[in-house]
């Protein structure tokens, strides 16, 4: 029988199928989040996908016509369930076809902020000009801002000028006007001061996080996520960059992520009951290339050495100006940045965390498709950035997916039949793993001797739980009849190499930070593991692969989107935001690669924990309890 | 014969002419500058006129064809000396058109201002980025800044970032930064700091007046005039706010105001050799009115009691949020306004002949469609505004005309014959009357007793210069075969009696300011004229026919364009930017209809000089030499 090759987008997830298949049927196969209702009827109508590729001929069908718009047809958009694949093709999934929300990791740590946001309201009932007294509009409203709340040296947006005359009428002169720092943004008529809204948003290379906060009570309203929308022009920055660079064309990647986010506020405002022109503020973290993109700066020249960003303060842009869709006369404000490889995320990780200002020595890691690593206290703070690719966040690994409903978050392995006690979001049967669930597996796998301290699997142990496919060994997770999919859940030899990488890129960093600073473990009082890559990591069986030095636990801290609650502190408070300035340039960037031992502790890294087994006195002795330690030493380069 | 009456745009002129005449006789009839240098032979190609209306049938002649390209035969324009005259037509004659280009009052008062423009250029030679020094391209600028000219605080403007790094990089780190006051602008490649371009722009509810300068020097390199676009709209304010108003839409006599100052600013950019990327600022004035329009801002309620702006403050924009083509990062700074009806251009005036700063009491005259009036000293200064009209512009008199080659600048007439001897710019054959010709007139007028002090034409005067027409009595300046436009050029009552109406408003103006204040004739010790109205006009002659009080004429002083001067003054210096700002505020606008005598006053103004001939000891006394004293004195309201 024939196959095809279906690629998903944004997920990037590829699968061969057997011709004649649905295309729902393809998406469940590669554990792709598509919503179905009906079971593949066409009667829901809740399947939507775009079809990117031209090559589908395939006419409507009758149930396609019934559920989709005219709009929708012209769109490419079908029914997952009514396309038979007949050809490769290439398949987008709209956010709003997903069938379970990604969990975001919104709590995290909670860093108390005193709520002084740049942007305020005030209640203003305005005297009526007179032939005796006609002062300009303006001047009227700015002499009621002094006499009654004291504000002095006001400036205003001139776009507010245009319609202000008949709009001061039609209200009366009872108006609440809206600032900026000292520049009037906003006039809205009668007193609207119990409604000021805001925004806090993280663009990751792999996914988008936005939160929709109260900026009077300093809450949390709503979050929304999303998979990066430029996840198609290459999965890490660097192959992104290099689109850019092809095309002598920053637009077009800003583009689809404006559209992006674009579509999270207005999904955010919603289900709110809240208006757009009502979010009159959004601060936006990210790394480098994230940060200029969204500026549409060409970033070019952080993809070459010495890596230099063009610019490193933070930037106050008028939302019109790069077309956001909030209230078009309010302001965004992108958190300044460190060094090329170290952003505005950093920044806020270190702001949430308050690094900046403590005596303890801490250590913090910020796990994503770039791992930031920073290392000190009040006195000195060093950072650098890991390549640790999208393994953590579910992606580039076969049966990878995000922190959503039916993902496997934690893991346990008989160490006696090798049977998987797998629990999943939602407790539903089994779709994929997510982040935490694959560093479960990593150290379950190693304690029960499923794989060695090289990542190995072990071709030798009698079970049918491991296997040979055409992609090389994999280990049987959850059999077909368990999970969602109607396939075996496995994760692979190739998964493993994967897995592997990213935490030697990490751990790597966290390594050659110490020696930089000239400490070690023993001497770090406080390490903080922030990231939104799944739900929460088990630090034991983390620090047990070796992902970050071995350092008591009771020192570790999950925080959570560290980056998200950062960029929050920043929208409610201006001196958080001051402070994000002194923070992007006090830090100590430290490029990994200038180092001259990079290799040999990367090297060193690759190996569960380490291949110098004496810095991992405990998972040392747990391993020789299990018999699972090695009995030649690893090389140590 | 059939008459069919032509409109010429946008000079507003109307004339009756015969069947089967061309375009190009009704303009010279109507006394339209048009350039012909064949004489009308269809060979020069230079009559290019736009027809407006839809009703020419007519085809274009072979001539046509050869001369006009596709883009203009699409968008409508013609050799008026091709176009037989066979419908009523409205017809825009373009300012390339004109035949002579119109004298401005470019040199005026001289006032010294030291140079300290907002506008700066610094030249850097940056050192290249090593991976020991990776900071970013910003702050490699800005530490650069500090290091070699001290300067801190510095921000940018964010379009800059889009290119700047391959910029740097192609000019080899060598590079030219301008600054607008605290904030980067622009960047060039090399040592650019020797070309230093601004524009400062006077617009006129007639004309517009716009001066080229050098920010380095100081000096005025080009100036451009051109009718203002706005005319077809309404000759007066009123009219086009109630224009913008009919449409709820300012932008549509914004975008003309706009298109004809790019046609400005790219043709002094030609003459000059100037790249418009090279204009960094542009100062504008204007009255109220014009301010708002300039800057899209509704002005329905300058139009309606108590007349107040929008804004009185002065107002920076960039020139790409408004669509002028000067360098799109550079700044646009629009001079405040002190009331509804007395805007940035009076600001400008009283900037330029310093009276905030005068011990001793001026008066001023800003001669124009709307007449400013000032008093005042460095203690206090009134101001007020009068609706002049364009009479003084050459507008709405039957051959009045700009102060171009061939218009009637200086007037005699023989007190015997009545023959008059017409000094005309450039010493050509008459085409018209420009506004310091129709000063010497009535002034003639009055004194050979043509007219009375009630401005009527002495109807039983023996002589053949005075006739009866279709629109009344007139009296014949120059005959057909002395004029270059093959008819008479005469001056009627009705012309008479617009030229008194407007010398009657600004009187009042002066009248009712000096009430205020408490002053008399004596105690001014200063008279200044401001306008852009004319060649110089006979301070004599006007005040003899009442233009403005009887003050000693060694006190008053021409000053020409001063609102122009004053839009330079604030283009080379912060200082004198914010002291418009001071002003603006410092300023008592006096609302003359607010006034209980201010009918009286404007009644008694509407003689020549004045209904109380005490006030005018010195007229009085030359009309009883000459025998034309009033036999019985004029009734005083």
């Amino acid at each position: 029988m024939k196959t095809y090759e279906i690629v998903f987008q944004p997920d990037g997830k590829r699968i061969k199928v057997s011709e004649n298949s649905t295309l729902l049927e393809a998406a469940y196969l590669a554990g792709v989040d598509l919503v179905s209702v009906c079971g593949g009827k066409g009667a829901c109508c809740k399947c939507k996908v775009q079809i990117k590729s031209e090559s589908l001929t395939q006419p409507l069908t009758e149930n396609e016509k019934k559920c989709l718009t005219q709009q929708e047809q012209s769109e490419g958009i079908r029914l997952a369930c009514q396309v038979r694949i007949n050809n490769p093709l290439i398949v987008r999934i709209p956010e709003y076809s997903r069938s379970g929300k990604q969990r975001l990791q919104v709590e995290g740590i909670k860093t108390s902020v005193t709520l002084d946001p740049l942007v305020k309201k005030y209640h203003l009932h305005l005297p009526k000009p007179t032939i005796t007294d006609p002062r300009s509009d303006v001047d009227r409203i700015y002499d009621e801002l002094k006499n009654h709340y004291k504000l002095n040296g006001l400036d205003l947006k001139i776009d507010l000028l245009k319609t202000l005359g008949p709009f001061l009428r039609e209200s009366e002169w009872d108006i609440t006007v809206t600032l900026w720092n000292n520049q009037i943004i906003a006039f809205e008529s009668g007193n609207t001061t119990d409604r000021l809204f805001g925004l806090a948003l993280d663009i990751g290379t792999t996914k988008l996080a936005m939160y929709l906060l109260n900026m009077i009570t300093g809450n949390v309203i709503a979050v929304d996520s999303a998979m990066n929308p430029q996840i198609p022009y290459g999965e890490d920055i660097i192959s992104r960059i290099n689109y850019v660079c092809s095309k002598e064309n920053t637009q077009e990647l800003q583009q689809v992520l404006i559209q992006s986010i674009n579509e999270m506020i207005a999904h955010l405002c919603e289900k709110s009951g809240i208006k757009p022109q009502e979010l009159y503020e959004m601060t936006v973290v990210g790394n480098t290339a994230m940060h200029h993109i969204f500026l549409n700066i060409n970033p070019r020249h952080l993809a070459l050495a010495p890596y230099t960003p063009v610019i490193r303060n933070g930037v106050n842009i008028g939302p019109k100006d790069i077309g956001i869709h909030i209230n078009p006369t309010g302001n965004i404000f992108v958190l300044p940045v460190i060094a090329g490889y170290n952003g505005a995320d950093n920044v806020a990780v270190i702001l949430a965390t308050e690094i900046y200002k403590r005596k303890e020595l801490c250590l913090a890691l910020d796990i994503g498709t770039n791992t930031e690593v920073i290392l000190g206290n009040k006195d000195k703070i060093l950072v650098c950035s890991c390549a640790s690719g999208p393994a953590f966040e579910g992606a580039s690994i076969k049966h990878g997916m995000r922190a959503a409903s039916g993902s496997i978050e934690k893991v346990q392995i008989d160490p006696d039949t090798f049977e998987c006690v797998c629990q999943t979001i939602d407790n539903l049967p089994a779709r994929g793993i997510c982040g935490s669930g694959i560093v479960d597996i990593i150290a379950e796998m190693l304690k029960v001797g499923i794989i060695d301290v090289t990542g190995r699997i072990n071709k030798s142990l009698e079970t049918d739980k491991i296997r040979e496919s055409s992609e090389g060994y994999e280990f049987i997770l959850a059999e077909a009849n368990q999970t969602a999919i109607g396939t075996d859940i496995t994760i692979t030899q190739k998964d493993i190499r994967q897995l592997i990488l990213a935490k030697a890129a990490m751990h790597t960093g966290c390594v050659i930070l110490m020696e930089e600073l000239g400490v070690t473990e023993t001497d770090i009082d406080k390490v903080f593991i922030a990231g939104a890559f799944g739900n929460y990591i088990d630090v034991q069986n983390a620090r047990f692969i070796g992902m970050y030095p071995e350092i008591d636990i009771s020192k570790v801290e999950i925080v959570g989107n560290a980056a998200g609650t950062g960029a929050r502190m920043a929208l409610l408070s201006k001196t958080m935001r001051s402070l994000s300035e002194t923070i992007s340039k006090r830090c100590n960037y430290v490029e990994l690669a200038a180092k001259k031992n990079f290799q040999s502790i990367y090297l060193n890294s690759t190996y569960l924990p380490y291949a110098d087994l004496t810095k991992y006195p405990k998972t040392s002795s747990i391993l020789k309890k299990l018999g699972k330690y090695p009995k030649k030493q690893p090389h140590i380069f």
